[in-house]
C-alpha cells in the first residue's frame, strides 16, 4: 500500500503548510504544527500491518516517510500485565532503544529533519529526549547538541556524550536549556528539534496508542500517563482520530489522565481551575526529571484532551513517588523510571477515589526506564 | 497447535531423564543436560509463529512451557544493519528486558523451576544473568540469591537489589562466586540456576537463532558470538539442528565464531590447541566482565559447535575492546556494551585476515547493553 498523503496544519490558527519543508513552528502565529493526512477507510491495512515485522514503522501509511529511515529497531514495546491488579496493564516504554518512549520521537523527527536537509541537530532535555537524540543524530550521521539542567543524573549525561553529542549543562531546569539551545542555534545554525517546535516526534509518539489497539483489539477504558512536556498524550489522543478516520474503531475513547509530581504539576493546576493554558509552575522541584517541565508549549493540545476524553490530571505527591517505583521493581521485576512510578502512584490514587473502578480496563505508561 | 513432548538427555552420557522433575546436572555423570523435543516436520508451524504477538514466547511448541509463564517482554530484539559495512547485521540483545540476552534464558528458567516446585533461585554471575535473575525472580515472586565478583560495575549491583534480589560481593572471579552460591544453597536451600547447571537457561538462548530465521528468511553465513559461559552460542547451535527437523531449513549451518578477550581466553586457547575441554584461565583479566569467565562448564558444547560449524575462536586485544565499543556506539547508535565491542573489534580481524569475505552475510551479537 501507499502512504497516505499529508500536510501540515497549525493546531492554533488552522493554517495549512506544505510538508516538503523543513519547518519549526507556525510561521503565522507560532503555534505547533501537526501533521494531516488524507485518510479513508483502510480495514485492509490493519492486517496487512499486522503481519510487516514488528517495529514502529511497519506503520508506514501512517507515518510521514518510508524509506531512508533512522531506526534502532524503536517501538513494539511489551504491553505487561500487573500481578497486583487483574485489569492493569504497563506499557513498558522503557524497551525501547536508549530506554524511554522519546525514542519513538527522536527516530521519526531525526528520519524527516535529514530527509529535509538539516545538517545539525539541537534540543533541550530533561533527560530521556537528549539520550534518544544523541543515538539518532549518531545513526543518521548527523552532528547533536543538547542543552539539559546541570542536576540531570550524570548516567542520562554520559549516554548522550557516548553517543557523541555535544552536551551542555545548565543552570535551571528545561525551559532554562531551551534559551541556550536558542543562543547555540542563532550563533552556529542547526535544526531545533525541542519537543513541538518540529511537527514529526508526535507523530512517533503516536504510534504508543496504535500498539495499544493491537495488542488488545480494543482501547482500553483508561490511560495514565506521565506528562511532562505531554507529547506522548497528544500524540494517542491524535491517533484515536486517525483510527476512527481508518474505520479501525468507532467514537468510543479512553479516558485520558495526565500525571504530574506535586512539585511541578502546571498541567493539574490549569485543568483543576478550568483554564484553556498552563502558565508556568514557579519552583519546579520533583526527582522525576521527565516530569519537571514547568511550561508545556503543547498544554492546549494537552488540555484539550484531557477534557474531550472525560479524563483528567492528577498531581502524586513527591516523595511517594521513589517508593512506588521501588515497590513496583520488586513486585514486579519491571524496570519503572520515576515517571512510571509517579503514573503507578496515580492508578492508586484513582482507584481510591473511585475515578477507576473495578472492571475498567487501565493502561499505565512507564515511559523510561530506571537510569540511575 | 500442541507442543512438542520433551525429555532431558545429558550432553555427556546421554543418559535420558523425564522433564517433569527439578534437576540440575546429570546424577550420573555430573553433564550438563539438555531438552531433547520429539520433532517432526511442521512447515505449517512457522507461519502460525510468525503471525503471533512478536515475542519470544511465541515459539511456544518449541519451548518447555505455554502457560503460567514468567515473562517481561522478552526477545524479538532488532537485527540492525550496520552503516559500515553492507553485509553486516547487529542483532542488539540490548533490548531485552535488564539490558542483554540473559533475559531469555532466565525467562525460561525461572518459569520452568517454579512451575516444578523451586521456592527460591540462587546464581553466581559476572553481572547481567544476576540482573536478568532479579527481575524474572521478582516477576514470579520467588526470593533470588545472586553472588558476583566484588568489582562488577556498581549499576548493575544496585540494578539487582533494585529488584529485591539478595547481592553478595565476594574476591575473585564467577567461579568464586558459584563456590558461594553452593555454600548458601546448602546453607539455606534453593535452586541453582548457573549456566548450564539447569536445563532451560539454553532453551531461552535458543530462541535467537529463531529469530535470525525470521529476520533474514535464511541463515547468515556467519555469527559472531562474544562468549563466556558460552551457553547462547550453544543454544543457537542446538536450535539449528531443531530447525532442520522441523523441516525448516536443510543442513546449511552458519561459521559460528566465539570471541573473547586475550586477557580471558580459555576457549580460544583450547580451539587452537585441538582441545575438546577448555582448562581454567589463570589471573583472568577483562572490563568486559561477561567474558570473565575463565572455565565455561558447556566448554565441551561449544568447541564442539566451533569446529563442527567450521568456524573458529578469536581472542581480541583487551586494550581495543572499550575503543571499539565506543567508535560504534558514536557512528552507529547503538548502545553497545564491552561484550558486543569485542565482537565487533572481531569483525574486522577476520576481514583482514580473509576469515569473512566481502559479500558473506555476518551477523555479530551485541549481548548486552553499556552499563556505565
Amino acid at each position: 500500500m501507499r502512504r497516505f498523503p499529508f500536510h501540515l496544519r497549525c493546531s492554533s490558527c488552522s493554517n495549512v503548510y506544505d510538508a516538503n519543508q523543513l519547518i519549526n513552528l507556525c510561521p503565522k502565529c507560532g503555534g505547533p504544527l501537526l501533521a494531516e493526512y488524507d485518510l479513508s477507510p483502510a480495514p485492509e491495512l490493519r492486517s496487512a500491518i499486522r503481519s510487516r515485522a514488528p517495529q514502529m514503522w511497519r506503520y508506514a501509511e501512517i507515518l510521514p516517510a518510508d524509506e531512508d529511515i533512522v531506526t534502532l529497531g524503536e517501538g513494539n514495546t511489551p504491553l505487561l500485565p500487573s500481578k497486583d491488579h487483574p485489569d492493569l496493564w504497563i506499557k513498558d516504554e522503557s524497551k525501547n532503544p536508549t530506554r524511554s518512549f522519546k525514542s519513538r520521537g527522536m527516530a521519526v523527527a531525526v528520519t524527516m529533519a535529514r530527509h529535509l536537509g538539516a545538517k545539525s541537530l539541537a534540543a533541550p532535555t530533561a533527560g530521556n529526549a537528549g539520550a534518544a537524540l544523541a543515538a539518532y543524530g549518531a545513526r543518521a550521521g548527523l552532528p547533536v547538541f543538547v542543552a539539559m539542567p546541570r542536576d540531570t543524573p550524570q548516567s542520562i549525561i554520559e549516554e548522550c556524550r557516548g553517543y557523541g553529542a555535544q552536551v551542555e549543562l545548565v543552570a535551571g531546569v528545561i525551559t532554562d536549556a531551551a534559551k541556550r539551545v536558542q543562543q547555540y542555534i542563532a550563533a552556529n545554525g542547526g535544526f531545533d528539534l525541542s519537543t513541538l517546535k518540529e511537527p514529526y516526534r508526535v507523530e512517533g509518539k503516536k504510534i504508543m496508542a496504535y500498539e495499544l489497539l493491537e495488542d488488545l483489539d480494543r482501547l482500553p477504558d483508561v490511560i495514565l500517563y506521565p506528562a511532562g512536556g505531554g507529547t506522548g498524550l497528544i500524540g494517542m489522543w491524535k491517533a484515536f482520530d486517525e483510527m476512527q478516520r481508518l474505520g479501525w474503531i468507532g467514537d468510543e475513547r479512553p479516558r485520558m489522565f495526565a500525571i504530574q509530581s506535586d512539585g511541578c504539576a502546571p498541567i493539574v493546576r490549569a485543568f483543576d481551575q478550568g483554564l484553556d493554558n498552563a502558565p508556568e509552575w514557579e519552583s519546579p522541584r520533583t526527582a522525576a526529571w521527565g516530569l519537571r517541565v514547568p511550561r508545556a508549549i503543547g498544554d492546549r493540545l494537552m488540555l484539550r484532551a484531557l477534557r474531550q476524553s472525560h479524563g483528567g490530571a492528577v498531581a502524586v505527591e513527591e516523595s511517594q513517588i521513589e517508593p512506588a517505583a521501588q515497590k513496583f521493581r520488586m513486585q514486579e521485576g519491571i524496570d519503572v523510571g520515576p515517571e512510571g512510578g509517579a503514573a503507578l502512584l496515580a492508578f492508586r490514587r484513582l482507584m481510591e477515589k473511585g475515578s477507576i473502578r473495578r472492571g475498567d480496563m487501565v493502561v499505565v505508561f512507564n515511559t523510561g526506564g530506571n537510569k540511575y
